[in-house]
């Protein structure tokens, strides 16, 4: 081999797949200097998906769930980018630019897929807008910082009970093991930290699970779930069964039937989908999207390239289906490929995936759990004291390990964190999903944004002495909201949606910033107000609301 | 008392000043139910500032040095609330709106004005746009992450010495404590986790303390500052004294003297002003904006109107200047006030402040500290011991003292934490400086976004066979780079600053939203682009570099 050039084998994604695969190979290819492995991740850190839900509560420090990378894997190079496409035949992949707007290229001899699946909200009304997934460390400490935010919110909003209510009512879709969880923790979380709200009554909390089948967790048996069930009704958790989300608005979920459970915080953790450049590449996909391998993990219809995790299909040892989207697979898929690469390299013998699984748990929160393992079914304290002595133990690292028991050791004594961090700087231009009868804003409302209509309907409304004139009709490609901007006024009308509608909206701040540079579009904003001033004017008088005088007459749609 | 109404105590901040404030007013007040106090402030906790350079570090976890103010002060109602505005004459506080755009008003009867002072880049070039402020939390956190996002790219960055450079400099401008401090911080930072970048010279990593006088530390002796600047030029720190930052770019920090030091990472402590809403208050201010209280922390030409803390101006003691703005003082002013408004309430007398300090600590990192205690001057290993124990008790609440005792101990054990955490979302619309010279982007880069000039001047240059044209001048109120992002290609020009400038810039995303909804906006970015093409033409044929056809020509200005 000594003849041969560097070889470099490149990994795709940081999860249990893509960390497992590198691992071994950096242990199967020891000192020698003839290839280099290469692991691409837009995270500079692994996660360690089971304690994940730990960090809502808080009961595990922010960090203490994931890994950085470079410290698991000391012998392979990191790159932490997004993937912007895989160009199968010069065997390049492109990632997202760094600090300066340049390509960067890495080019392969060897490519592992383990790039793992993705919420995918994509086709459900609103949900991309307003459905907040739970997947990553970004999604927990979102979760986290927003309920601590909708709490803030409730305990001195006296005035406007319907806000109140939303802001109290916590939904999770979604009843396999990562919405339970989910689900437990918030639970466990919101009612633990109510008593150190004044003015907050602990009873107008809801925490609400809905799944589309008739019991949750359809990973276990039938026993199990329904003790999960038992045990998350008795803390508090209302589960609706056979319910499905259908759509979302920012106070809204709605399920099918036609029913609205107001909210502001609505977290999915489903459906899922491989990651979208599995969508984009050529190669043979099986269902759900996912890339056909066989027993030695190679992608079919490609030479040198692997395939592993939760964006692969692999045949089940069993003979029948393929094997479950874990982490104990991911794991053992990972030891595979890496010893069928090594096999590639040096030569050798290649060997199969033929892992069978050794069972699974769920934690339920506060000292509960549910196991299933090698045939025998626990649930309770014990459970939970499996759960987590299995998972401390695989926690990659002595260093995490004695963090994450610390931090178990210091929640037994301390009570819940209730620290809000806000870290979202300036959204910019946002996104949002209307239902028909839902205001996007109301007459004497501060004027914070303007709106464009994507696509749906919406009516502007005046109300005077009682009475509601409807002032236009707007529709797709219209603008609203423009005029309590430019005029620096309260807003001067509502506007209620009429038919299922998207928008994008501009907050003030951009929209002076632009208006101000760009006086092309500023004079096109006035234009279109003064129509609308004199139109409005007009109705107005139609409609027997005589205004006392033009001077006064602001609308603003 | 009793037939009176319920008053209203309203403090406002939530820093030592604050919070000792309410602390010392639940005491005093007690059980009686005619009173009631609330807080208003922009988090929902506090931050004991002193620890706030090891979040930078890791050496504590990121909540640690931070208390939920509800725990702290559970008979304080809170308002997470940023202030919009005091009305003196209505005594009301307007605060921002939460999750729906209404005001929220409160009424107060005593008013307590902490509000500290922030970081204020006014007024110096770049510094708004690039300078990254060391005052709360989200800095510290910030910080870190910039940090360690500038080391991943530099490890992967083998092609660009000059960014590699850039991302390798680390700047803190402010020789005072808290530039001290953080410098020292983020040096045994870089260095620490240097070892684990594969591809990453250690030797290429600067560090620079950038100070305007001639020693650093002048809250302390010259024994003890030399000590300091000792220590860290030891470790590596460059210090360079007599040196004011002057300007600030996306990649570099600018000098009196016309020096640039090329970087990615500028923090800088000073200068400080109050808040805003200090600024804006129709009362006597004094040195730096400060309000002007007597010796019982009284505003002078207002009445139950108490100021303490870093937004005031109080009389030291001794009969000479003022007390300096530290939390020891900030804590008893605290006790002065609260006990001075339980006098107005209730009668009784009231008390002066007359705290007189009990001395100075710093810390320089890595077990090594300056201390002016009593008289004594102490350092290195012993001021450092000191400097734990005493700020460990200082620390509010026993959870916290425990957590933080937990992470120092497991910090002499563990390797330096390195995850980054990507936070920030979409950053919408951005504000930039350069300097002439700079380029804003080169002929060949990625479009990413498009520019308009605030103020300045810039050339557009094409290079074509080494050959350089001038395309066009661009000044104030013009914009470039949309050709990039209408027609999808790279930047077919280079845009370079030739007078000090400042943009606006719309990233691509926002740029094509907006385009798309607002049709005569992007008839217009069509229009200008058409004729920038033909003028260009015309002067790449003057200058004898004949382009093939015009279907080549795209230019990008």
């Amino acid at each position: 081999m000594k003849e041969h050039a560097r070889k470099r084998i490149v990994i795709l994604g940081g999860g249990f797949g893509g960390i497992y695969t590198a691992k071994y190979l950096e242990k199967a290819l020891g000192r020698r200097d003839d290839y280099e492995i290469t692991l691409v991740n837009k995270e500079n850190y692994f996660v360690f998906q089971p304690m994940l839900p730990e960090v809502i509560s808080g009961t595990i420090g922010i960090l203490d769930t994931v890994s950085p990378i470079r410290r698991l894997l000391p012998k392979t190079d990191l790159h932490v980018r997004d993937i912007e496409s895989i160009d199968l035949e010069n065997r390049t992949i492109t990632t997202s630019p760094g600090f300066r707007p340049h390509s960067h290229v890495i080019n392969y001899d060897y490519l592992v897929i383990a790039l793992g699946n993705v919420t995918d909200f994509r086709g459900l009304r609103g949900l991309p807008e307003h459905a907040i997934p739970f997947k990553n460390l970004a999604d927990a400490l979102y979760i986290r910082n927003h309920i601590i935010r909708a709490l803030e919110e409730a305990a001195i909003e006296h005035h406007d009970a319907e806000l109140r209510r939303q802001l109290l009512t916590f939904v999770v879709a979604g009843g396999g093991f990562s919405g339970v969880e989910a689900v437990a923790e918030i639970n466990d979380f919101v009612r633990g930290v109510a008593q150190n709200y004044i003015g907050l009554d602990p009873s107008e909390i809801r925490v609400i699970l809905v799944h589309s089948q008739d019991r949750i967790l359809p990973e276990m048996s039938e026993k199990l779930a329904l003790f999960a069930q038992r045990i998350l009704q008795k803390r508090g958790v209302e589960i609706r069964l056979n319910t499905r989300l259908e759509a979302a608005t920012g106070q809204e979920a709605c399920v099918a039937g036609g029913e609205r459970i107001p909210t502001r915080t609505l977290i999915s953790t489903v459906p899922a989908s491989p990651h979208p450049i599995v969508e984009s590449l050529g190669l043979p996909k099986g269902k759900n999207g996912r890339l056909i391998a066989n027993r030695y993990l190679e992608v079919e219809g490609a030479k040198n390239i692997w395939a592993l995790g939760d964006c692969a299909l692999i045949p089940d040892p069993g003979g029948e289906g393929f094997a479950p989207p874990t982490a104990q697979h991911a794991i053992r898929q990972g030891r595979t490929a890496a010893g069928n690469i090594v096999a590639a390299i040096r030569g050798g013998e290649r060997r199969t995936f033929d892992f069978k699984g050794l069972g699974t748990m769920g934690a339920l929160g506060h000292r509960s759990a549910v196991a299933e393992i090698f045939g025998m079914k626990i649930s309770g304290f014990v459970a939970w004291w499996m759960w987590r002595s299995i998972y401390l133990m695989k926690l990659p690292g002595w260093g995490r390990r004695l963090k994450v028991a610390t931090d178990w050791t210091l929640d037994l004594l301390l009570p819940p964190e209730l620290v809000q961090l806000r870290l979202a700087g300036s959204m910019g231009i946002t996104q949002e999903h209307f239902e028909p009868g839902e205001e996007v804003f109301h007459q004497g409302d501060l004027g914070d944004r303007i709106y464009i209509i994507v696509t749906g309907q919406a009516d502007v409304l005046r109300e005077d002495k009682g009475q509601e004139t409807v002032l236009a009709h707007l529709e797709a490609g219209q603008y609203f909201g423009e005029m309590a901007l430019l005029k620096k006024t309260t807003r001067t009308a509502t506007v209620r949606c009429t038919a299922p509608m998207d928008t994008l909206s501009l907050p003030k701040r951009e929209f002076s910033l632009l208006t101000s540079y760009l006086p092309e579009l500023r004079k096109e904003f006035e234009m279109v107000m003064e129509e609308r001033n004199r139109d409005n004017l007009s109705k107005m008088a139609q409609a027997g609301n005589r205004p006392d005088g033009v001077k006064t007459m602001k609308a603003d749609e």
